[in-house]
């Protein structure tokens, strides 16, 4: 079940509510609650205000899910990170940042049509208070359904009507070209038709942005190509500080920092990939920039650090302001 | 302001409709929130039901915080995990346990009585849907202000009128010994008040419990002294499943997990609460137990490894379950 701030309550009063069985005293007087709190986690970058908004998870098999490592030495970081083994739990967390002058979203999350375990983003969006009416932009950093599906979500689901949808020139030019899809391996069918699914009804409106442009006051595509062919890194800049946004140059960053060489399925071109990991890594702990990384535990931000022959992904310590 | 549920819901929705000036474009719809989130967040050990409830923080100057480590050693070892310098953020979680035939709490926070930054762990209680009447047991780890003053909190605050107080009883004998207390320094002597103020007016129901007492099914009362003369840990056992809570065996682990030696201001027995934080962080690296500690960033769980001279503590990986 999706879990909401509402879900989250209402199975509280619900629950409460239930007469116990007699009147043991073997019963505490509160029941198990057994739904999380809402993902939502606030933190500054200078004047701008960014809200990480999970949107739930999914399971993939350890088995098959590195090119070149195989589940034995999956499981065994896994079991490093103490994660539970067998299967890679990635979280997906959107980010809404509000720089003043416009509401962002950088991507939108599964849109509920993804696996059982997600879906939760419009249930945060909602419990951060944040009117999906409100957002101004929508910045997409690939073509991949977790990433875009949330612009057409599953019906009962908020859209972002009064959103402009800003996408990167290369990303549009791959995905959108029939005969790349005609091309392409039957695994990856379905993540062009959903591309063509989320962008046919609005194609016309979509603004193509190219690397290095400033998209909105203080947010800069950075060019991160290999996850996709044109998969974007942002800088979010205010003041004097900068989130590094690493979209997807890691998956799960307690195997990919950990281990820059190595490819996830999920990297179209590898080699490329790798390239971009160890570039924005590098950067990102020489100049002691803090990150976001999509499919980092929520809330998804922290530090870069240098550790044997890769690097670490140091969580940002929680605070209440 | 206490960050609660309300004031953060409240401010959402007032500053929404607060009317923009003129209708400049270069305001965003949507306007900064300027809270956190509310600190909750639920985890299970076997069949209980964990809830990590944040109390805010406190800021200690550098300056004099460890008393075998100058400001300059403190503030690169901040700096090394990424947090500001100048003063060590100290943050609170009180944790509620269900045990499904008892609600209990461990510790109970500042009751709003200490740091203006502190005292946010009602309206996280609320946040969480848990009424303070159905706690049925508060497990008490040590008697420092930090601790104890929810039992007795500010005016207006809730109370936990259905509660069984529980104590250790060293921890008892000495704080309660007048001796004690016309022996203490000036500088504690509020805290042996604040005692006189919580369970004065209870005392004759205070229940006291030993070390290595079941105190309810699943709930261990381990040794820990030093931090203070009764200073006690947890074992939360359920299942195949065990949680140790650390209470104060550590202050922030960023300083003490990294550097078991140091002994900061608020170890009594600075050399007795070395030993115990040693004992007590091996044991968790050797077992790879989950642990819990009051002063680590919410939500305040995580892993104990080797690191170095000393230990490293590894924050849990936040789910949606």
């Amino acid at each position: 079940m999706p879990i909401s701030r509402r879900t989250f309550m209402a199975s509280t009063t619900a629950l409460a509510a239930t007469p116990l069985i007699g009147s043991t005293p073997l019963l505490a007087k509160a029941p198990l609650v057994g739904v999380q709190a809402p993902g939502v986690y606030r933190y500054k970058v200078g004047e701008f205000e960014i809200t990480a908004l999970n949107d739930g998870f999914f399971n993939r098999p350890a088995e098959g899910f590195v090119k070149n490592a195989d589940a034995a030495a999956v499981n065994a970081e896994l079991a490093n990170a103490f994660m539970a083994t067998g299967a890679v739990k990635i979280p997906f967390t959107v980010l809404a940042v509000n720089t003043g002058s416009k509401l962002v979203l950088l991507d939108t999350g599964t849109g509920g049509l993804g696996a059982p375990t997600a879906g939760l983003f419009a249930a945060n969006l909602k419990a951060a208070g944040i009117n999906p009416d409100d957002v101004d932009t929508i910045i997409i950093s690939h073509f991949h359904p977790d990433h875009i599906s949330g612009i057409r979500p599953k019906e009962g689901l908020p859209t972002f009507k009064n959103a402009e949808v800003m996408v990167p020139t290369p990303e549009w030019a791959f995905w959108m070209d029939d005969a790349k899809m005609a091309a392409a391996p039957e695994a990856a069918q379905g993540a062009f038709k959903n591309v063509r699914r989320v962008f046919g009804p609005m194609a016309k409106d979509v603004k193509q942005y190219k690397w290095g442009d400033e998209l909105v006051t203080g947010i800069t595509a950075i060019a991160a190509p290999g996850h996709t062919p044109g998969h974007t890194a942002f800088a979010v800049a205010s003041g004097k500080e900068t989130l590094l946004v690493l979209s997807d140059t890691t998956n799960h960053p307690a195997l990919f920092a950990t281990h820059p060489d190595w490819m996830a399925i999920f990297d179209m071109d590898g080699e490329t990939a790798k390239q971009t990991r160890y570039k924005l890594l590098d950067m990102a702990a020489a100049d002691k920039m803090q990150v976001a990384a999509y499919h980092a535990p929520f809330p998804a931000t922290g530090n870069i650090v240098k550790k044997g022959t890769g690097y670490e992904f140091v969580p940002a310590k929680w605070t209440s302001f």
